[in-house]
This record gives structure tokens, sequence and C-alpha cells, in this order.
């Protein structure tokens, strides 16, 4: 006899709207009857494998609705990357609960988790359906033309530039600000889409996609600062040198690295500072600022685009239904119909699990410091309504009396 | 014959609303039927000795309420600090262009300059009025129940600490977030804003009207984490030892310093790198992150108080009615007459001029680390409609299957 419970957890790094697909699952679970209990996992896969788990069942539809529109993961989430002893573990886990449909909301790790997980269950004959459901502010998916999470995040990213732009402008120098995404520099890119009039900033950006070199860095600045008068730069925190070293270790003593043997690269200024100061000390340059944006780009309460939010939920629903209607395991993707219109679909765990996208050539000028109209086009639509928009003074000079020569 | 020139400028760092003070000079000055012109300096007060003005009675009114809503200085802004040299050097341009009214918008410095070349105009025997319109971020006018821009990056503040509370929740740990205020922790203290559950964070609050000590800052944050499992902490970049010695100097070795002779406190990320590394080193902490809000608090985009917006506009608007109708130079202040209502007064340019206000006692708890209601009550009102609230998931746990014991 069928047990009726479906599980849902969230993993990785939390987005402005990954709680609107852990809801879409939770109220979309409630239209099957075939659905008793809805558990949710505290703290991702961790969660899972210390059998730590809440009945949402027991919510109300009013609360989930209010928990949707909070940022960051309302179950917890962890930055655990699984091997197989560790997948192993859920499925028995999975099993020992009678769970019968798995839904895990995360990026490309938490889709490899999910495809050795259905292997598992596969293997054992246990009737498991295990769909991923993708989120991550990076937009690093393939197979998906971006992700839930990164909207609202390069919203952030664009509203921040256009200011700090605006600042920039009223107390003219240099301004680095340095942007999340260790291998796709969609994120940093974003950026461009806080300027307004040709002359905002920010004047140059610098994805991980290209190489980067400081002399070119700083030859580029000098450029910018002798045109503009003031230079605003938008750089990934990803960014290396040829050989694929982060130059933020150029810098560094300690680098701290994480389960995943990366080098922390978020969390810290060090990398900010270290531009700012190569600036200082070989232009010349007086009036250098640095920011990093850290957590706030994908924490901050209040920036929100609306078009994420309603993918992100649909996402979540999209993948009950497919859970329920459909025969196979698989990875929930948004595929672009129209401009702007998008629909989904259930890719192979396979084409997704692990893979890693960066941003398509067509993306970045052959000038590897600015975006194309190509990226513009993309990225606008998804930023959703009500944005900010910037207006200045027109020039009317008034003659001068004193200094009449 | 009078020349009915008015000239209004920026100073200092830019505000949210510092444009709808400037625009609230520029729209309240055409009911006058005395005033013929309105001048903008470009960037305070160096463009008033540089004669760079713009004529802003060309200006449509529309662009002027675009250009209200637009945060950063529109005329752009100065760090000068003039001294009585270079307040004659205003007074003569003043005169050399016939301004009988002179509007300056900015901080206590600004106030200070207002001050003098009232004083100048007073000993030339030249009709000038001239009036100190306020605004700052670090909300340390004397005689202002607040001063605008500061609302608005408080709900900045605000909004990222609840924000980042939500994200250190699905990923516990510890955060450090670093805030504006060198003397004064009314911002920092503003994130305590951004908690709603009991157990939310900010957990600790470090002000500057406090002594730093690193042992008690230590022992602190260790008590939160065995209490919560995680720790969010708000510093104030003006944070020091008992001796006044600013904490960022004991970490770095080349501190830079501006042409006030203070030490640059913004625009790098030190402070909170210096303090991460002492708790993962000392406390044994594994992750922890420090994040500095940088520019972003004070420029950002599209996260603004309706409340301050309106009084920003207002201190302008009346900085102009004081001019006409008054007979005195002066600062107009924010007074507050109920909850929440506020009037503004004119007061003398001494008792503002070259003062900092601090956060009063009643404002602190006695453990130093956090804030009382009574500050909650002041600030509250000032944040505007709209602030975004967070929900969480209610706890309903379901019994363990394999790790019954």
């Amino acid at each position: 006899m069928p047990s009726g419970k479906i599980l849902v957890a969230q993993g990785g790094g939390p987005t402005a709207v990954i709680n609107q697909s852990l809801v879409g699952v939770a109220l979309e679970a409630r239209r099957f009857q075939n659905v008793k209990l809805v558990y949710g996992a505290r703290h991702g896969v961790r969660g899972i494998v210390d059998e730590e788990f809440v009945d949402l069942t027991q919510e109300t539809s009013h609360n989930l609705e209010a928990v949707a529109c909070t940022p960051a993961s309302a179950l917890g989430s962890t930055r655990d990357k699984p091997d197989l002893k560790y997948c192993q573990e859920i499925f028995k886990v999975l099993r020992a609960h009678e769970i019968e449909h798995f839904f895990y909301i995360g990026g490309n790790d938490s889709s490899d988790t999910v495809r050795i997980v259905s292997e598992e269950a596969r293997k054992a004959n246990y009737p498991l359906r295990s769909i991923h459901i993708p989120k991550t502010i990076d937009n690093d998916l393939v197979g998906n033309d971006h992700t839930p999470g990164f909207p609202s995040a390069a919203r952030f990213v664009a509203q921040a530039f256009a200011g700090a732009n605006l600042d920039n402008a009223s107390l003219p120098g240099v301004y680095v600000g340095v942007v999340m995404g260790r291998h796709a520099g969609f994120l940093t890119a974003a950026s461009a889409l806080g300027k307004k009039f040709p002359d905002d900033g920010p004047h140059l950006i610098y994805v991980p996609e290209r190489v980067f070199e400081i002399p070119k860095f700083l030859a580029d600045v000098k450029t910018m600062v002798e045109r503009h008068g003031r230079c605003v730069i938008a750089v990934s925190e990803g960014i290396h040198d040829a050989s694929g070293q982060p130059i933020i270790t150029q810098l560094a003593k300690d680098v701290e690295k994480d389960a995943h043997g990366n080098v922390q690269l978020s969390g810290t200024g060090a990398l900010a500072d270290l531009l700012c100061e190569e600036i200082k000390a070989k232009l010349g340059i007086k009036r250098v600022r640095g920011d990093t944006f850290g957590y706030l780009q994908r924490s901050f309460i209040g920036c929100v685009s609306d078009v994420d939010q309603r993918e992100a939920r649909e996402v979540g629903e999209k993948a009950v239904q497919f859970a329920m209607w459909g025969k196979v395991d698989g990875s929930v993707a948004i595929k672009r119909t129209g401009f702007y219109s998008a629909d989904y679909e259930l890719l192979p765990l396979e084409a997704v699990a692990g893979k890693t996208r960066t941003m398509e050539d067509e993306f970045i000028t052959a000038s590897g410091t600015d975006v194309t109209d190509a990226f513009r086009l993309y990225l606008r639509p998804l930023l959703g309504s009500g944005m900010p928009d910037a207006f200045r003074l027109r020039h009317n000079p008034v003659a001068k009396v004193l200094k009449r020569g």
C-alpha cells in the first residue's frame, strides 16, 4: 500500500526566491489525493541522513505563502556534497520513511545528488520518483535558459551599480565592486543593466570567462579615468590568471578551502582591497574605493524580481506535476519561448548533473570588458517590473564672472 | 536693484534623498516672484570657488521631480572642508554673481562652511541670506530629531540584516556586517530593526559610543554561538579601543587619511576581515563570513523610506521659506512632534556647525551590545511604509525511524 509521503529539501546557497519553489511543491502536492504527507528535510541532505524532518502538511497555506516571499532557505541548507556512500545513506533513510517522491531544490551539485539517489533506488528496485528543482544565483546550470534565483540577484547587482555609479559621479574616483560567481560571469555582467546614460558606469566588467591580467586591467582603468574623469568597475570574485589561478590567491596568505576543495571567495573583502591597492600604487589615483557585495546580493530582503518569483514557484509546481503524471526522474528546466515568455520541461538528470554553464561568447564584447546587446536583451525581461530609474540634471552652464578669460 | 539670484549646492557624502532637498529648494523658489534665477553649484563648495554653476531655472519641473527620486548628489559633491580663506573665496564668488540667497545641503562640516560664509557677508555688510539644509546618513547633527538621508540608509541596513539573518539561519555560522558611522552608531544600531523573531540576528551590535575590546568581543560571540548555534554581528566601522584608536588601525599597515585627517574607514573590507580572522583563530569556528556594506548603504537605488523622501523635500522647501520670510541665517532642523509627526525649525548656525551628535545612552542597553526599545520606538516610524517582513516555517517535527533511540 502506498505511503503517500513526499519529501522536499533545499541545498546550496540560499536565494531570494528558493522558498517559492519549496512552497510550489508543498501547495501543488495538496492537489493530489495520493499525497498524504509532505515532509521537509532540515538543512538539505544533511537533514535527510540525520532524519531531521518537519511535517509541512501541518502548515497553513497562509503561512506557506508568507514564507514563499521570504528570502533564504526556510528549511535550512547545507554545503555537504554527497559522494556515493552519502547518497546510499540518503536512500536508506528515504526507504525507511517510505518516501515515494523526493524533490531537491539546488544547483548542479544538488542535481548530481538526485542523480545518484535515483540510481540507487533503481538498483534496489524501490519505487522512488526523484526530481531536481533548479536554483542558483550563478545561473550556471546547463540546459536552462536561466535559473531561479539568478534574476533577483541580478536585479540587486544592477540596482547596486546604478547607485554606485551615481555615488561615483557625485564624488569622482575609481570604484571597484566585487560580485559573486566562481566560474560563470552572469551575475557580474548584470551590472551592465544598471547603466542608463552612455557615460554611466560600470565602465569595465571583468568575468571569469576571460583571463584577467593585472597590467591590462590597469591600462583599462587608466583609459576610462582619462575619458570620464572616473571609473566604475564590476569584477567577478572568480577572476583568474591564464593558468586558472584565482587572482585572490595572489594576495591572500591563508586561503580557506571548502568541502569541494574550492578556495573561499566570498565573505572576505580581500579581492576588492587588492585591486584598489594596485590602482592606487600603480596609477597614482587618490580616491579609490572597493566594495564586496558579499551575501547582500543573495539575501537582501526587499529586492526581488517578480518574474523570478513566479518562475521559482512554477518550477516547484511543475516538479510535482512531472513526478505525479510522468514516468521518469529528471531535472526541471526553464525554456524561453518568447519575448518574454517561458515554459518548463523535464531534462534527464545526466544532462544537468555536475555540469557548469558559463557565459556564452555572444554575451561578451570583443574587448572582454563589456557585455553585448544580446546579453541586455537576454537579461532585461528577467529583472521584472518596477526597476528603479536614474535621472540627471540637464547641463545649462552659467557664464563665469570672475574667471571670464 | 535686487538680482533675484539664489544658489544651491550639495556637500559631503551623497544620500538616497539629498536630491529631494535640492528639488525642494528649486521648486519652492519658483513660488517667489523676487527669485529670477536659481543656480546650482557643481561639486559643492569646490564648484563655487571654481564658478562652476548650472542654471536650474531652465529645468523642467518634470525632470526635477525625476531627479528628486534619484539617489546621490545630482549637482555633484565634494569632500573639501573649507577654512576661513576658502570661505572668503566662496563669498567673493557669491558677491561677484550677486547671489542673494545661499543654500548648502550637507552635514556638520557644511553647516560650519555656511556659518563662516554668513559671517563674512555680515562683516562686508553684504545682504546675503545663508541657510544650511541638513543631510547625513550618520544622523550626527545636533539639534535635529534625525537627519534626512539617515532613515533610508537605516532602512537599507535593517533590510540587509533581516536578509543576512535568514541566510545565516540557512547555513549557520558567524556573520559580521560592517556598517558606516565614524563617531555615531545610529546606522549600525538600525540593524536591530531587521529582527523579528526573538532568536533572530543581529545577536550583537557594536557602536562607536562604547569601547571595543577584542577579548570581550570574542567572549560575546562565543556565548551567542553556544546559545543559537550561530551568530550575526553588526559592527560600526568606527569602533575603537579605550584610547580612541580605531580597531582597523590594529590591522592595516598603510592607513589612508582624508583631507580632514580622518583614517579611511569605508571602501575597504579590512575591518570585517580582521574580525573574522580573530573569530576563526581564537574560537575555532569554521564558517565565519564578513561583509562590509560600503557604499551600497548610501547609494543603492530602490531602497528608500517614503518618510525620509518627504522630509528631505520639506527641509529644502522650508529653507526657502525661512530665507524669504525670515530675517536671520540658520540651519533647518527636524523636530519630532508626535508618533509619528514632524515639523521644522530654523536653528542658529552656531548651534549646529561643526558639532557631532552621538547615540544617546537611553538607546544602548547596559550590555553595550544591543539597542533598547526606546531606540526601536525612535527609529521605526522613520523607516517608512512597506518594510519587507520575514516569515518562517513552524516547527512540526517528524518522528525518526532509523535513529529512534
